[in-house]
């Protein structure tokens, strides 16, 4: 009879907390769809402020607006912490175009990040086509020498999942010049990472890797809808003239910041979970999605938290990363800083992939861990929120892992996701206001979780209890 | 022993039944985002016919089209159904103000379908402000009486799931004359059914139900920025006089069609499975998401299992319903002459949420049923397909139900539908093409696993077998 009473109370328990945890998520997707600040913040930032490239001056303007309206939080403390970021500049002179049967074909190209200048009057060459590295190896230098190697692999459309037709076409931006310059080319154009045909040329960073600053050749985009267009005049004519100009340039590092606010434990202080995102942007369009959403959804993580009632037990820190596009700075600082300080960081979650509805979860951590998380499962179906598998997080917080903590990443609906990525067309307008709420609320309720329940395995850094 | 050797047999085919399933959803999917025609189909509805009100000569050109379109597919069976409509034309005489400290504040404002014209000067009045005919009801005669009744309840943010938000609104502007008209009102103008704060009207149909023509009286949609604006100017000034003019008319019946297309059944001709959307639109864009995309989805469903291979049991359907809009008659027609011909219709499925990205489908069946479809459930995870509830299905196939047939409604990520149902918005350029085909690919999978697995508590109508 004890022991009925001990599993009824237990039950009883055990129902308690988990209305409790319903009512809690109902809080806090109520105050976001209602009473969120999120979309007000993107428009600023996006508006007002536009690209925020790692150097630049809106870069600089981002940093001193999220830490004004931080502060206006009510959070424990926010402060700005200096990194040293690159600068790259795009200039002003970017134009591409062939030439077929004596007509020009204008094309529509954009420097990739990190890319040096054409020479003053442009760049003109043959065209060598190649879909992978193997290729060129195969061409080998008799057939690649002197001329721009264009790099034409389409993103695979079968993949249901985005980011791995992205994860399988971007070593051709990012180390394809690296790549060409093996083989004598003197210039690279690859096709836009961008499942959908359209004139859009999207940017994004490219390495030299260690080759010397001599041997560096100029690096370029062109939009699907041109790639296709190039690729079909090189069958009739192999021997055509590409010609393109930029004067973009790479300056010296400058100083920085990531942007942090916090709202120190209350059972843990000195355990951390961070939620953040990054606060640069490419040039292009105002970076709304890329990563203007990841921003103002972290910022309102600790807004709703307050809204919705929630003393969190450990320190909740919002980070909005600098320098996530073209150098990683703002994150590998972050996590060097917290090592110098001996911060035990227990949990963090990047929001880094568009503000679409959200659909789920993908984490970095423990099968215990991970196994904590699906008990959490049917919290959030009433949101529609299905998704939880292993896998990647975000990069400005990987420099954050360790054997016990665990990482997790926000995954939006991806269908949409490329066609504005890096590109023009990355503006505010792209941005659904509930789909932007529905991210920060669902992120706020998995903060709201580790907070409550903790994660497995680590040891309690100086606990007080009161 | 022998006992085992038939478990493991068993299994065994389980195991290769399951295997064949999955190959097959890889193949549907694989087609329809590699080789889809529902995104080509759909830019020709949108962009070369545009709007197709029921009894428009866009309408027309759309049956003509469609119909084309399916005999080009190699299908067993084309043909036209023929089907009596309502015309109602808008006219080209709306406009809208209010007058507030001598300023003209233009109003955006459009006709409900179905409404009554204004006088041809336009019509003038005072203004009554209501959330529902509760408060009608208290108000009473003496306070309506001679004013236009404004009916502003919004769309409640914090429901998940948009549609549950215009369920709880849109009586306001389908039954908000017929109650106006009981309390002597003169006008109604509602706040459009949109979750967003904008400049457009959203129209959709009225209905004055019983009340002779005498009585009444005209309606229209305001946008919802309008409606906040026109709300506040009431708390300052109670008296203001609202203005709108519109030529709208109703004409008599006009004939129209279904357009449908059959893959007969290889082993239960006789057995019917449907899957369809509504070929008409309202007017005011070009209804590409409402219902263009469920149209072209469906047409791609039967190309599609052409395409893949898939020589289907039952006989397969394509219906392209006429008048979902303002009358439902193509639903109602199609099922009526079904029950004629003693038509067993075992499955019907409709796509008419939108083309956006899909979640899954909600079903109206029996417990059995919504059993098998359950077990289907692991085939749709890699497609991130995880919405399978008991629910509606669609407001065309309705007609067709029985206490043991199945009808299910694909259901898609809903937070955009409202900003452009029945508004200038809901256009092409706000569709997504893969989003479109992931729609396209989930529904031939579900048709494609109904046809095989057949469904639950059907009598087998004719069976031929070879």
């Amino acid at each position: 009879m004890k022991q009925l009473t001990i599993i009824l109370a237990l039950l009883l328990f055990a129902n308690v907390n988990a209305q409790t945890d319903q009512e809690v998520l109902k809080t806090i997707y109520t105050q976001s769809l209602t009473n969120g600040k999120s979309y007000q913040w993107l428009d600023y930032l996006s508006n007002s402020i536009g690209g925020r490239l790692s150097g630049s001056e809106n870069a600089e303007k981002a940093v001193q607006y999220t830490k004004a309206e931080l502060e206006k939080l009510g959070l424990d403390k926010v402060w700005l912490q200096p990194v040293m970021v690159p600068k790259w500049v795009r200039g002003d002179k970017e134009e591409a175009h062939f030439v077929t049967n004596s007509v020009i074909n204008k094309v529509n190209i954009c420097a990739l990040g990190g890319s040096i200048a054409t020479p003053q009057n442009g760049l003109t060459a043959n065209v060598i086509e190649v879909k992978n590295f193997e290729e060129l190896e195969t061409l080998g230098v008799d057939k690649i020498k002197g001329k721009i190697v264009f790099y034409n692999r389409p993103m695979q459309a079968d993949l249901i999942q985005t980011f791995m037709a992205y994860g399988g076409c971007v070593n051709q931006r990012y180390a394809g010049a690296m790549e060409a310059i093996k083989y004598g080319a003197v210039g690279v154009i690859v096709r836009s990472m961008n499942l959908r045909q359209d004139d859009l040329p999207h940017t994004g960073s490219m390495s030299y890797g260690d080759i010397p600053n001599s041997k560096h050749i100029p690096s370029a985009a062109i939009s699907t809808n041109d790639a296709d267009k190039l690729s079909e005049a090189l069958k009739n004519d192999s021997d055509l003239q590409f010609y393109f100009k930029q004067n973009c340039e790479q300056f010296d590092d400058v100083l920085s910041y990531n942007v942090i606010g916090e709202i120190t434990g209350t059972e843990f202080p000195n355990q951390f979970m961070v939620v953040g995102g990054h606060l640069d942007s490419w040039d292009l369009g105002d970076g709304s999605h890329d990563d203007g959403a990841g921003v103002v959804q972290s910022m309102d993580v600790l807004r709703l938290l307050k809204n919705s009632g929630i003393r969190p037990k450990h320190s909740i820190r919002v980070v909005l990363f600098m320098n996530e596009e073209n150098g990683l700075r703002g994150g590998k600082k972050y996590a060097e800083d917290a090592k110098l300080k001996n911060e035990t960081h227990v949990f963090a979650l990047e929001s880094d992939a568009g503000g679409f509805t959200p659909r789920g979860f993908s984490f970095d951590c423990s099968d215990a861990n991970f196994e904590k998380v699906l008990s959490w499962k049917s919290l959030f179906e009433p949101y529609l929120i299905h998704y939880f598998e292993k896998g990647g997080s975000g990069a400005d917080i990987g420099p954050l892992k360790t054997t016990s903590n665990v990482l997790a990443g926000l995954r939006p609906d991806s269908q949409r996701y490329f066609d504005h990525h890096h590109a023009a067309n990355d503006t505010f307008d792209a941005v659904n206001k509930r789909e932007l709420e529905l991210g920060a609320a669902t992120m706020t309720s998995l903060i709201y979780l580790f907070d409550t329940y903790g994660i497995d395995n680590i040891p309690e850094v100086n606990p007080i209890k009161d």
